[in-house]
C-alpha cells in the first residue's frame, strides 16, 4: 500500500494531494482535549508500559473490545474498589492484537495504525504473532528520552494545546508548565459542570471546593456567581481563553432571581429533584453566556451524550468506561431563550457540539449561518472519523459556509494520537475540498484557502489562540 | 475551469453530459415560487441597482453575512420602523464582495456565479478588487430593456410560472397581465395561511379582508368556508392550479363541527389559545384537502419551519429575513388523521414539502409509496442544493421511485436566478441519474426518460399544467 | 449493459470485482425471513401462474401501483370479503409491465430483473410489448419440475433457511419436511407477538390456541409465562435458534410480579387499555430476553412499524398490504431497562432492527459498540436496497465495527427472489470494502476476511447455524 495517498477519492486524489502537501505541516491548534497537564507539567514524565499508554487510558479501545465479550478486569483497567484486574500487560497487549480485527475500518484503527507507523516507526499490521515483537519495540522506544511528553510536543509541533480543567481546579500543572521555563503553550478550559449539575454525584462537595478554591464563600447564588465569576477570571489569568459545558440536552432557560436562589437553595439542601436540576442546569448555560459576553472567553456546549448508561460499568469502573450513548438533541427550540439574550451579540462565541448527526442541516447549520454568536464544533466522538467528517461538510457547509464553523479540534486524553487525528482531518479536508474543485463547485485557489481555513485558522480564530489580539482575516 | 462538466462526478461524467444535453434546453416549469405578479404586470418594470435586485430581498444573502456580524442595516435592509440604513448601494455591493469567501461551497455562491454568468455575461468572481467595475457592468446591463422582466421571461424559456398569494388578494397583477396582451403565463396559487393560522398577527384583520374581498360576511364557521370556497373558485378561474399550506407541523385533526365553531368563536373574540390554533390548523388542512378533492386543485404542503425565531430581528425587519430555522417533523402520526378521510382518493394530489431530512426515508417515501394522493416536492429551501438533491434521490426514490415525486420547483423571490436553480436540479439529475447508469442499475434508455420526467414532466403533470386536459403518459 | 459488474463504483470496480469472486458462490445463510413452510414440504407444490408467484404476494410490488392509482382489486390480491377482484392472470401482468417504469431506480425492479435473469432465463426488459410472451416463458418454466421449491432450494444452495412462525403454530410442515427425508435444512422461528401484545386484535384467541398446543392451561401470568417455555422448548426441538419480535417502539420496563399479574388478567377480562398494552410489551421483552439467556435462542427485535396505517386497505385486505409505515424510534433510554437486566451477558444475543436511520449512528452503533449482548441486523425492509446498505455501512461500521453486526438475512416471502437478494448484499459488500481498499483505510487481505464475514461467517455466527456447537473464528 502506499500509504501517501491514503482517505483520498480516486476521482480527485491528484487535486486532494495538492491541497494536502500545503497543509500537512501546518502547526498543530488543539483547543480542546483532555491531556492531563500533569504530563507536560513533568519534564521526565514517562507514559510507562505501552498497555499503560495506548490501552487502559482509551476507552475508544476497551469498549470495542467489551461488546465482544472481553471484560475490562483482563485488559486491566482499573475497578473502583480496588478489586483484581489483570496485571500482566504483555498478556493485555496480547488479548488486544489478537482481536484487532474488530478495529477494522474504525477510526480507532486507523488512528493507531498511523500513531504506531508515523510516532513510534512501527509499519507493521498488529496481529497474534507480531503482538510480542511489538510490545518489545514500544516498550524500547517508551524509555527513550525522545518519547518524554514534552519532546512529542515539539516533535508533534503543537502551536497551542488546551487542557479541560474542573471550575475548581488550582491549575497547578499549569502553574508549574508556566514556571518550568518550558516553551510548549499549553493553556486551561475553564469546565464548570460539576458546580453546575446540581444532580450530579458530589455537587455538594464541589460547591465546598469552590468555596475553598475561590476564597468566596458560597451560601446562596449570589456568593455562588461571584465564586465562578472569580474562577473565570483566575483561569483566564492562567491563558484560558475557553470554557466548556456538557449537558444532556440544549434546553435552557431563564430563572428569575428568586427561582435561581430557591433552587440553589435545595440544592445546598440536598432537596433538589431532577426537575430542578434540568432547569437550573438550562439556566446557568444562559449565565454563563452572559459571562461569556462579559469576559470573552469562548463557550463550548457538548450536547447529547447519556453518560454512563451501564450502571454496572459505572458502578465498577466509574466514568468515561465507553459507556456513554448518544440521546436525540434538539436546538432550535432548546437554544431559543439563550439566544433571544445573547444570539445577536457579535463578541460572543459559542461553538456548538452534538451526538445527534440529524440536527446538522436540520438545525445547526441554519442556526450557526443565522445568528453571529454560534459556530459548529467539528464531528464529535463517534463522529470523529472519515464518514462523519465527511458528513459534517456535506450537510453543514452548504447552509452555514465553513466560516461559521470552529475549525478542527482532537478532543483526545490518547496523548500521542494527537497528530494522526489531525492527519486525518486534514486529508479528509483536502478530499472533501478535492471533491468541490473536481465537480467545479470552488476553484482551486478558493480550495487552497479553505483548506488552510479548516484545518488552522478557523481553530485558531475561533478560540482566540492568535499571538496578538489582531483579528485574522479571510480571503 | 471548464464550467461546462460542472456539478458532475468525474467517474459519470460522460454519461452525465449525454443525459444533461437532452433536458437541458428543454422550458422552465415553475409551479411554486415568490415571484412578485407585479414584475410582470407593468411591461416597463426596472429592478433598479444591482443591490435592489440582489441583495436586499434576497435573504440567502444577507442572513450569511449577518451569522459573520454584518448588521442588516449596513446591507441595506428597510427597517420597520423607517429607521436609518445604509443607502449608498456601491457601498453595500462593495461590502458584500468584500466578503464573498463566505459564499464558498453553498448554493447561493453557486447560483449567482451562474447567474453573473449567464443572465448578465460576467465570467469573473467577486472580490474587493473587481467590485465596482461589476457593478457598473450589472448597473448598465439592469438599464437596458433587454433586462426587464417580461423580456427575461422569454429569454429563460419560462413556460409557466406560479406566484404565491394571499387568500385576500384581489390578483390584481395577475389581472393585468391577462388584459395586456402579452403571452406570458403566469399563475396565482392560493395560499389561506393567513386566514386560517388563528394564532398569527392580523388574523382578525385578514378575516375582515375575506369579507370583503369574497362579498360573504364572515361572522361564523360555515361563511368561513364558504369564503374560502369563494375565493379558491376565483383563484381557479384566474388560472390557478394550486394551493399552498405553511404549518410548523403536519397535525391533521377532524373537529367536530360544534368543536370547529367554537374555536372560530375564541379566534373572533381574540380569545383562542395556542392549543386553539394548533387544533383548528390541523382541522383546516383535512378541510382544505377535501376542497381539493372537489376542485381539482394540488395542495401543496409546506411543513417544519419555525418561523421569525430571532425576536430581535423579526421586530426590527419584520418576515422573511432568514430566521427562519427547522424543527423536527413527524408525518406517519400527524397526517393519519387527513389520510383516513383522503388517502386513498385517486383525484387530489397533495405535494409535501419538509426540511427534516430525517423524515425522507422514514417517512416521506413509504408513505409517498403507498397512498396515492401523496407525492414529494422537490427538496425545500436549506437543501435546494447539490448535496440536498443528492441526498433526496438517494433516499427517496428506492422506496417511492420518481413516480411519485412532483419533479423541480425553484421556490424563489430571486427572479434572476430561476434558470440558475433549474439548471442545478438539471445537472444533479443528471448526474444522478449517470451514477445510476455507471452502476446498471438503469440502463441508459430509462435514464434519458428519467431525466425528462424529473426536470420537466413531473411537475407539469403533477401541478396539472398540461395544455389540455390530456393526462401525461410515461414509460 | 455488462451486467457482471453491476452495482460496482467505477473508482474501485476491479477491487470490487476480485472481493465479490471470492464470495459470490457461498453457500446462503437465512436466518430470517417469511417463506411458508408448506412450499417445502410438499415435494410437488407448484407456484401457480406467474402472478400467484410474483405479483399478488408481494406487497412492494403491489404498493408502488397502488401508490399510483391501481387498485389492488385489479391486480387480483384477494378481499377479506372475498368480494370480486380480477382473475385473469394474463391481465393482470400486462398491467403491471405497463406500468413497469414506476420501478426504475428501485430494489423491486433491481430484484426482479436479477431473478428473471437468473431463475427464469429471461433477459428482456418488462414492458408493454413483450409481457405476454415473456408471461409465457415464465408459465411455461414454471411448469418444470426444476421450479419446485425444493429444487430451487438446492439450486440456490440454501445452507438454511428459517421461517417465521407463530407462538401456536404446530410446526406441522416443518414435521413433513423433517420426515420426508429430504435434506433441506429448514428450520422455525418462535415469533410470539400474538401471544405477547395484548391490543392484538384476537389475542384472546391467541391465549386459547396456546393453551391448546401447549398443554398447559393459560389461566394467569405464571401458567401464560410456563406455556410460553414450553413453546420455545418445542421450537427448539425443532431446530429454532432464535426468535422474533417485532414492536412499535423499543420500550421496556420491567413490571413487577403484580403489575404483570394484573394487566394480564385485564388482558383476559379484554379490559387492558392501550398503556397496558405497551408496559406489557415492554416487560414481555425483558422476559424474553431472560428467556432467551436460559434457553440460548438468538433474540430478534424489529422496532419502528406502524402497522396498517391505512384503514381502508386493512379492512379490505387485511395485514401486510403495504400499508406499514416507520415511525421515529428511540432505543438509548427505550432499551435500557432490558439492557440494566442482560446487557452485560455475554451468552446472550439480541439482534435490533430499526426503520429510523437516524437511529444507526446516533443510537445503535454506540449501543452495539459497547453491550456484549447486542448486534445490528442488517438494513431492514425499504433499506434492503443499495442505498440503504451502503449508508448502513458508513453509519454503523466506524462505531461498531463489522463484527458487532449480523451479516445479512433477505427477510423475504419471495421464494425465487431469495438468491437476488443475497447478491445485491455480496455486491453492495465488495462495492462498499472495495472502497475501503481503494481508500487505504483496509488492505486487501483484511477486506478479502470482512466479505467472508459480512456475507456468510457473521449471520451463521451469530444465529448459531454451525453444523457444531463450535464457536466460530474471526480474524
Amino acid at each position: 500500500m502506499n500509504l501517501e495517498d491514503r482517505y483520498f477519492s480516486p476521482d480527485s486524489a491528484a487535486i486532494a494531494r495538492d491541497l494536502y502537501a500545503q497543509i500537512k505541516d501546518l502547526p498543530l491548534i488543539c483547543p480542546h482535549g483532555h491531556v492531563e497537564p500533569r504530563l507536560l507539567a513533568d519534564p521526565d514524565f514517562s507514559f510507562g508500559t505501552p498497555v499503560d499508554l495506548l490501552i487502559i487510558p482509551d476507552h475508544y479501545i476497551f469498549r470495542m473490545l467489551y461488546s465482544q465479550g472481553i471484560t475490562l478486569e483482563e485488559l486491566g483497567v482499573p475497578r473502583r474498589d480496588g478489586g483484581e484486574v489483570e496485571r500482566d500487560h504483555r498478556k493485555i497487549w496480547q488479548k488486544v492484537c489478537d482481536h484487532w480485527h474488530l478495529f477494522r475500518g474504525t477510526p480507532t484503527g486507523i488512528w493507531l495504525r498511523d500513531e504506531l507507523r508515523h510516532v513510534f516507526g512501527i509499519d507493521a499490521k498488529l496481529n497474534s504473532v507480531n503482538a510480542q515483537s511489538i510490545y518489545d519495540a514500544l516498550t524500547e522506544k517508551l524509555r527513550h528520552p525522545d518519547f518524554r511528553p514534552r519532546r512529542l510536543f515539539e516533535r508533534f509541533n503543537i502551536e497551542v494545546l488546551a487542557t479541560t480543567d474542573a471550575a475548581t481546579d488550582t491549575l497547578e500543572h499549569h502553574q508549574a508548565i508556566r514556571e518550568s521555563g518550558w516553551l510548549g503553550r499549553v493553556i486551561p478550559t475553564f469546565r464548570p459542570d460539576a458546580v453546575v449539575n446540581i444532580d450530579m454525584d458530589g455537587w455538594g462537595e464541589s460547591i465546598h471546593s469552590l468555596s475553598a478554591v475561590s476564597g468566596i464563600e458560597v451560601i446562596d447564588y449570589a456568593s455562588y456567581i461571584a465564586a465562578l465569576e472569580q474562577r473565570r477570571a483566575f483561569f483566564k489569568s492562567m491563558g484560558a481563553t475557553a470554557t466548556d459545558h456538557a449537558a444532556q440536552t440544549a434546553y435552557t432557560e431563564h430563572l428569575n432571581a428568586h427561582e435561581a436562589e430557591a433552587i440553589f437553595q435545595r440544592g445546598m439542601k440536598g432537596e433538589a429533584n431532577a426537575d430542578d436540576a434540568r432547569r437550573f442546569t438550562g439556566h446557568m448555560l444562559i449565565e454563563m453566556a452572559g459571562m461569556s459576553s462579559e469576559d470573552g472567553l469562548v463557550m463550548q456546549l457538548h450536547i447529547g451524550s447519556y453518560r454512563d448508561h451501564n450502571p454496572l460499568i459505572y458502578q465498577r469502573f466509574g466514568r468515561n468506561m465507553g459507556a456513554d450513548i448518544p440521546i436525540v438533541s434538539e436546538f432550535t427550540r432548546n437554544l431559543k431563550p439563550l439566544l433571544d439574550f445573547f444570539g445577536n451579540d457579535r463578541t460572543l462565541t459559542i461553538v456548538l457540539f452534538n451526538l445527534d448527526e440529524s440536527t446538522y442541516s436540520r438545525e445547526l447549520a441554519p442556526l450557526a449561518g443565522h445568528y453571529p454568536c454560534l459556530r459548529l464544533g467539528p464531528p464529535w466522538w463517534f463522529f470523529d472519523s472519515l464518514n462523519g467528517m465527511r458528513r459534517f461538510f456535506d450537510s453543514v457547509v452548504e447552509t452555514a459556509g465553513i466560516y461559521n464553523t470552529a475549525g478542527f479540534n482532537d478532543d483526545t486524553r490518547a496523548y500521542p494520537s494527537i497528530p494522526s487525528r489531525h492527519d486525518v482531518w486534514r486529508r479528509a479536508s483536502a478530499d472533501w475540498l478535492a471533491g468541490l474543485v473536481v465537480r467545479q463547485i470552488v476553484d482551486e485557489e478558493d480550495a487552497h484557502e479553505m483548506a488552510y481555513a479548516l484545518v488552522y485558522q478557523l481553530a485558531k480564530e475561533t478560540y482566540k489562540l492568535g499571538d496578538q489580539e489582531t483579528e485574522l482575516e479571510f480571503g
